[in-house]
């Protein structure tokens, strides 16, 4: 299985847990939605910081502006 | 392994391939650099479409304006 775990970075190392098992992720109306393996959906107000399929991690950050 | 395929999307239905087995994605400068396990880097000035983790596949677009 091939899904990740979705982080959302904070201040300095620190990183919160928004979703375990995320396989599919979606810009909608400039948010994410993220769906995991059990139908559930999150539409988090961030931006892609890094995908790390190897370690099965996408880490978020807070959205900056353009 | 869980590397995905990267795709450009184009007009309608079509789509080019950008690089195959990619295993790290990460925006870099307003663009996004792609990692493959062969060691290739790509940097791309594209957005995020669509990641289906499931489907294996990448999915960018060409980046709009803010």
């Amino acid at each position: 299985m091939c899904e990740a775990n979705a982080y959302l970075k904070k201040s300095g190392e620190e990183s919160l847990m928004v979703m375990e098992n995320v396989y599919n992720l979606k810009p909608e109306g400039g948010k994410l939605l993220l769906e995991n393996i059990f139908g559930e959906q999150k539409l988090i107000d961030a931006e892609i910081y890094h995908i790390s399929l190897m370690e099965h991690k996408i880490i978020l950050q807070p959205k900056k502006p353009c």
